[in-house]
């Protein structure tokens, strides 16, 4: 039995953005399957005193370039969001709710988001808009404003979010591969590499 | 006539470290020079308002396994220093001092210093241990000394220092290919990519 390559994101996180449109391909090619697992970057960032990478002076800069030749380079689309980073709770829960049911239907909505979020520059903040990008996937909008507001899901996304911290996940995204932790979507050729070697 | 990769690095920086040992293949690849550039990162972390990687919860701890595992991969010496990081005033200006008369070995000494830290784990601070690493490559460690105590070189580290910070060098290394910048040592790949492509 293969254990599945975890693919942990934020989905205010461009670099998840750009590794989701990656990671099933490159878990498919050694033979692996995948596990999403959505989390809040925000109480990470407190825990390592970090601030948003966009906020901070002459990284913030750079990395914006960074984003838009990264994108021309692996042709995805591309918008530099308004408001961005943003609190992503209403994706979390819907995802989580998803992914109880049919996590592969979640993982489409999840790059469904993503897509509104980065590749059209909508704010996906509101959980109408949630809904909104969850309908054309044949899911309820009712029953994912329902999802949001819901306690379990709510305690559902944070305890996730503490999990992922006790398992030493500090930025997004953030994969394991048979219990090895990668940081970045900078390290996918290393998951694979990994995955593909049985380490080193 | 071709342009000059610019290799900017910190002699503190295990990335750095990491990278000195593959830019010039990676610019020959490409049918370049490269120039070197040693820089403080003190000041522009400063700026940034970050703090030394290994001083921050969880991706201090990330950072540690990652250096082993990358040292691994690319059968490069690796040794965590103590103490770590350090200040790389005499390493930086003896660097300059060096490569105003032959840029050759001044990215030899460079080469050794990185060795002689991350390699071996000896600490490069004292400008006597500076003096030490330059004397196998037939550099006097009297001039090393006096180099490193006279303010031309020390007015030449903190110049370049600056000039880095104002063309955008966000961390070590960083590297300019034909005037685009590039962060990390997880982008090596990325500037050789942009040589090859002639940018996108």
């Amino acid at each position: 039995m293969t254990k599945a390559v975890e693919f942990y994101f934020e989905f205010s996180s461009p670099y998840g953005y750009f590794a989701c449109h990656q990671i099933d391909d490159l878990a498919e090619r050694a033979g692996r399957e995948t596990r999403w697992r959505a989390f809040l970057l925000g109480p990470i960032l407190k825990v390592s005193g970090a601030r948003p990478l966009a906020s901070i002076p002459v990284k913030g800069e750079y990395s914006l370039h960074d984003w838009e030749r990264l994108a021309r380079l692996w042709n995805i689309p591309w918008v530099y969001p308004d408001p961005f980073p943003i609190a992503t709770l209403a994706a979390g829960r819907a995802f989580y709710w998803l992914d109880d049911r049919d996590p592969k239907l979640a993982k489409q909505f999840a790059k469904a988001a993503y897509h509104a979020y980065f590749g059209e520059g909508r704010d996906i903040t509101p959980v109408e808009v949630v809904a909104d990008v969850a309908e054309p996937l044949g899911i309820s909008g009712a029953d994912i404003v329902a999802a949001v507001n819901d306690e379990q899901w709510k305690d559902r996304l944070k305890s996730e979010t503490e999990r992922a911290l006790e398992r030493g996940v500090c930025g997004s995204p953030f994969m394991f591969a048979d219990g090895e932790g990668f940081w970045g979507c900078d390290r996918l050729w290393m998951v694979e590499k990994w995955l593909m070697d049985g380490g080193w």
